[in-house]
């Protein structure tokens, strides 16, 4: 059965069909114009496009782990604010022939990550389209009395990283390269760097423990250095920053590290990945030294490894510095994650 | 100059270089991972999806006015609650040839009606795509202590429709026919009904007032007898209700009429339209008898036709009832507008 069989209005109420009975704060959920929460003094919002053959290979990337993953970037950026998720709208573009067994799929990957984390779906969208769209809108609370900003970095704040990073674009990278070399990947010992791909793990817990520590905040969905960029940016509008990173202390996964022959930071690809991969979606703060063991008890906490990475500087000039392991600068690779891809960079 | 060589990033500071200085509501707007906004009470929220062959032809909308709808149609489903728009996320995919010019463009249609309406751009996302999409998630705030919703209509109330309907729909088919059969629409007397389908106008000023007298209220996008079908079912969940409308009592535009030659009630691709056009984004409405007078002081306030169209009933059975000028009940066209066009419906 085709979804276009089932029509749009089919599909929504299956949709509400699936939902778990409202949250005390919904005081209108799907089926009107537009859904009508309560809310207490604030709110977090945020949305995030992800569309098929730029973000995704709709033919490659199992419909339940990209239900999964459409909601989870959303949640990282809540995460990333310090934030509780409560509320999502999902609108989704169709392509007509899609098999009804593949739109259901994707629905319970969307709801499986909802109710992880006590999400609930309040509305949304459907209609057809060319190619698949899926546009989802997050809304939360600050877990304190306020959130954590981009522009809170402070001089001689240390810079820490959550998680692994370059995995997720090294997943994407193989996936392509598979697709073009008709490679079997099961055959290949590279399962987790796919898997970081086709459904990254938002860190809305760490998120909202780390809010009483970090001075500022933003989530790794452009790469390191863009990210990283973007919060010298925001934090240095009172005080030039500038952000002095150790290539040596960058954390890297075990299957990254063997992909590369144990010497990720020799080979210039895997340092492009690592600086400018994109799509970890780990969370990257910066917080006063006295913050450490506050830090690392967070980290035991939710068995999450948390890395310093580098420190930050008042500075004259806004830039990042890579030092290599002798504390010597090294130059970025030229590599840079951008979703209008440059005509010299591969297509997905 | 394409937007790909401006960038993602080039593209959101230019956004946020054209979006005016702050509302006090917004403690973070563009520039952070999630924007962050002051809420009193409760919020209403909506998204909707614009897509490139589907509900748009790129080389024959205007720009700005794909930008104006691309707001206007989010306005209308808060219009529809009674409430008052307040803050706007824009996710947009740019196909990565798309001239600046026209995301210019595109962009000052959007910020011109969220200009008239006190509307501020908080948020979004940016990102490349094979066709245009546009998605637009709006939140508003209720004009009264609550919002009208869906599901209040009651059994005597009298159903009310602003405006004029069938022109949106009407000159989406003008249009398509005219890029088939190579007519210029320019030479036609048609102007106004493309207008209706480039640039609808949002009711939010009448779903404002309206919010004192209604019951219930939906806005017109897929048409008046599957809206109308929304309505009822939403308020049948205690009582069955049936409405009874009175074709001759539709509102018609003199330019709808003239296409039909003065006899759109004659002809089976007018009533299509007129009952299942979609995209007029006119409010339809239930209220007592005794709000006549205050809904007419509204119409004239605004200068709004506002049109009684039928009743409520208690019933048995949940149905829609057309009535001819003589008071027969007449059969249903067949066309029925929904986002996964059936076979046997035209492309766009």
């Amino acid at each position: 059965m085709k979804i276009s069989d089932l029509g749009e209005f089919g599909w929504i109420e299956r949709i509400r069909a699936r939902v778990a009975s409202p949250h005390s704060g919904v005081l209108a959920g799907i089926g009107d114009d537009s859904a009508w929460l309560k809310i207490q003094k604030s709110t977090l919002i945020t949305c995030d496009l992800l569309i098929e053959n730029i973000h995704f290979l709709r033919a490659a990337h199992p419909p339940r782990l990209l239900g999964r993953k459409a909601l989870s970037v959303n949640l990282s950026d809540i995460a990333a604010m310090g934030g509780i998720p409560e509320f999502a709208l999902a609108a989704i573009g169709f392509p007509p022939d899609t098999d009804l067994n593949y739109a259901d799929e994707l629905l319970e990957g969307f709801l499986e990550v909802a109710l992880e984390h006590k999400v609930e779906l309040i509305g949304g969208d459907t209609t057809a389209s060319e190619k698949l769209v899926l546009s989802i809108t997050v809304l939360g609370r600050p877990a304190l009395e306020k959130p954590i900003l981009r522009s809170g970095a402070q001089p001689k704040d240390e810079i820490w990283v959550t998680g692994a990073i370059g995995d997720a674009g090294l997943g994407f990278e193989l996936l392509k390269k598979s697709r073009a070399e008709q490679l079997d990947l099961s055959d290949l010992h590279h399962s987790s760097l796919l898997v970081r791909h086709f459904n990254p793990a938002p860190r809305v817990e760490a998120g909202m423990m780390l809010a009483r520590v970090a001075h500022s905040m933003i989530d790794l969905s452009d790469g390191l250095m863009p990210d990283l960029a973007h919060l010298l940016e925001e934090s240095g509008k009172t005080k030039t920053l500038r952000a002095v990173i150790h290539l040596d202390q960058l954390p890297i996964s075990q299957e990254f590290s063997e992909y590369y022959d144990h010497q990720p930071l020799a080979n210039e690809s895997a340092l492009g990945l690592l600086l400018a991969g994109g799509e970890d979606y780990e969370l990257l703060f910066t917080a006063p030294a006295e913050a450490e063991t506050g830090i690392r008890k967070i980290g035991a906490k939710l068995e999450l490894k948390i890395s310093r990475v580098g420190r930050m500087e008042a500075a004259k000039t806004r830039e990042i510095i890579l030092l290599n392991k002798k504390g010597k600068p090294v130059p970025p690779p030229k590599a840079r994650f951008e979703h209008f891809p440059k005509k010299d960079s591969p297509e997905p």
